[in-house]
């Protein structure tokens, strides 16, 4: 694999690559301690609709995971997201999500648009995958460390049914997204789902009715589970919440190093 | 204020003391670190059902609570439990509580009894202030500190209706309880309590139904709270729950002192 971007910052490594899955180029990132070498705690995150790659959150955590646990970060584009669409096609479609959120219904969510957008979550489960693969080849990764997945929203859409088929993954935060009657689909893949989960709910999401959101934690069959719920609409997670994930994936990804004795390891 | 016992172990020293409030003895006790004095955070730790002031999950917290973070933790006997019943009383609830909590229905809680334990819960308030009042007399307490209150099951039952007529009180952990119909007096403490909550439930509780314990959460008009679901029966709050209350109260008592800062500091 070719690095198209290698940046260090702060202790933190940040190395760019595409991967070519059924004829898509698939952009994708991976942040992890300077001078890292060997195997350690790696953490896939899913970014949200309208959200790419390095959206500001992930890319806050994915520093901070590499700074204080020595962790690895792997983050990719979804399909129609990030670089995978024009400027203007981005655009569009925050706006578009920016509407839903806010509990509008915008002009393009029609019917078959979120049909389509269903297909193409489906299309990011082998993407997601080819991404592991390549990430386990690095040597700061390698193969055997724990790994975990987060992701919210269109990161929870995506990576319930991706998590379901990805025995790799030992542990998960889930969130802002729930099970509608009839999605039979999302509801097995959840079934499927045993490893230790942490579930972020927001109670006034015009996105995720609460009866939907206590219907997806339901389904899991994880016997360790927790759901957290908190007041406020999509984009209100409060900041305790990134905490509270944090030490979900120190409890349940091993020992923590830190940057400094990731480095001194070497 | 005279103590009846002081003990000091690990750098935590326990005092015990005795109220007297509207006639009835009211067994106290307070935990802080050795040798500390003034001001300080202080943690109200109301027991549950059959349980008393240093049952064992109280005794560790507060101990805890003291060393790492330089906290004073008050515990009483609620009415009707600890040393206010002969050992072969508090055996009796022990038997009953446990048989309620496992679902089945044991002969003595009849209406009649619930009404009585409903009454008895109200006298725990005017008992809690008098033990805050005493505490804030203490030199290695003051008045100055802020207060957290913490008591699930009827450590809520008492809790949500004290915390709901007490200024002092700045923020609380509640849970394993709910809102059944009807319960006006619940509802209208649980509407009038505006600080930051930390509510924990259990999925599976024979005590408090799920409907009852959202409705609980909903109640609370607090801008910041926040609801924890675990899967399991009432006995069955996951390990990392008590963390979490630890770092609740980091957030809302200010800056934590160490045991060893607070000595050094006098």
């Amino acid at each position: 694999m070719e690095f198209t971007d290698v940046r260090s910052e702060d202790g933190v490594t940040r190395r760019s690559f595409t991967l070519s899955v059924a004829g898509e180029d698939v952009p994708a990132v991976i942040w992890a301690p300077e001078g890292a070498s060997g195997p350690r705690p790696l953490v896939l995150m899913g970014h949200g609709g309208s959200q790419h790659k390095k959206t500001p959150g992930i890319r806050a955590r994915a520093v901070q995971y590499a700074q204080r646990l020595g962790y690895a970060t792997l983050a990719i584009d979804a399909p129609g997201h990030g670089d995978r669409i024009s400027r203007q096609e981005a655009a569009t479609l925050m706006r578009e999500v920016g509407a839903r959120v806010r509990g509008e219904a915008p002009a393009g969510f029609t019917p078959e648009r979120m049909r389509q957008m269903g297909e193409r979550s489906r299309l990011a489960i082998p993407e997601w995958k080819a991404a592991l693969d390549a990430a386990q080849g690095f040597d700061f990764v390698g193969s055997g460390g724990p790994i975990g997945y987060w992701g919210v929203s269109m990161g929870t859409a995506i990576g319930v049914p991706f998590v379901a088929s990805e025995p790799r993954i030992t542990c998960a935060v889930f969130g802002l997204a729930g099970l509608r009657e009839g999605a039979t689909d999302m509801a097995q893949a959840a079934a499927k789902i045993a490893i230790p989960v942490e579930f972020v709910f927001q109670w006034e999401d015009a996105v995720a009715p609460r009866e939907a959101g206590v219907a997806l934690f339901n389904a899991f069959a994880s016997a360790q589970k927790t759901m957290h719920i908190n007041p406020g609409g999509h984009m209100d997670i409060p900041d305790f919440e990134g905490a509270s994930w944090e030490r979900f994936f120190v409890r349940h990804l091993g020992a923590a190093v830190t940057a400094k004795q990731a480095v001194a390891a070497e």
